[in-house]
């Protein structure tokens, strides 16, 4: 085998650790905790079935391979649950160590290529990035809304914090922004999110 | 919500049970059972990352699709594991039952394409659907050979079964068949594969 074949096969079984990091959102019908690797699978066909939505024109195939690599770092990182104040300090300085690690293990060319793909998730820039990043939000929300808000009891978010996060899905996506606010009012009328 | 939105928030939510559905295949470092939606996500970044070896041109969106739906059916289906050859049988009916149930949750023209994606890759013809292919078997050959072959030990496979479905990956790719053939012949020798 040579050194290229080598090396994409040596970062294929290094990504295969994604699976045993598992996340705050539970499955639906009340199910275990959802891990990173679900989470990716789940966004990306969440694009592809509503890329009708996106704000702007996007390239639906930046946009998958963006969702499914988007938390690859966190196999060292760990997963920075979304509403933990101390953990998100530290968050940046994790995943940077990681990326360098683990996009480290491909050929050159193709480091650089998911490196920049990974970096322009983070950046919130692109048409792609915001569209992933709507998809990031509205996935686990979706799964938690139909636990009838476990998550947010669980960890007795209040609904500033959760719509300080999810407002951003305007920028991808006016359309499910609407959906992600009805969603959020519903959970704060049944008093599963507690109003801040 | 409209109507198309909730329809397409149906089956959103519909598919995390694919995240239940558990394979033969185990994780790398001798872990737990994988599931579909690992499979998947796995499937659909190799596909990514090794395209450069695809025998012919492939338009690499459709493949990811194609990798990220293929075994949706399997919710209702249950896995039928590639060396069971009572659950094959029956395998065809089961999963044509399922793909109508399950993607008959989406609006008409989405339920239509994405059949034509399933129904693709089942076919096995287009160069997409024989690099999907190539992807459907090489993954799981990489995590079982990163543990030792223990999924065959486990099974009492014999070679020639294997090399059966396994030497489809020429179709897909004559350069990753060639890595799947050394892989296996090193299986065989250290006995992990009985030599048949």
């Amino acid at each position: 085998m040579d050194k290229r074949m080598e090396q994409q096969i040596a970062f294929s079984l290094e990504i295969d650790k994604e699976k045993n990091v598992y996340r705050q959102t539970h499955l639906s019908g009340h199910g275990r905790n959802e891990n990173d690797a679900e989470h990716a699978w789940h966004m990306a066909i969440m694009a592809y079935l509503l890329k009708e939505y996106s704000n702007e024109p996007i390239d639906i195939s930046r946009v998958m391979i963006m969702c499914l690599i988007h938390d690859i770092v966190e196999i060292d990182a760990g997963d920075t649950y979304a509403y933990d104040k101390e953990a998100l300090a530290t968050q940046k300085e994790r995943e940077d160590a990681a990326k360098e690690r683990i996009f480290s293990l491909l050929p050159e060319d193709q480091r650089k290529e998911l490196t920049a793909i990974f970096d322009e998730f983070e950046a919130y820039e692109t048409p792609e990035a915001k569209f992933a990043h709507t998809m990031d939000n509205f996935q686990p929300l979706l799964l938690n809304d139909s636990n009838e808000g476990g998550d947010w009891i669980e960890h007795g978010v209040g609904s500033d914090v959760v719509y300080n996060r999810q407002r951003k899905n305007k920028l991808g996506s006016e359309k499910i922004f609407e959906v992600t606010d009805a969603i959020l009012k519903k959970n704060i009328e049944r008093g599963s999110l507690k109003k801040a």
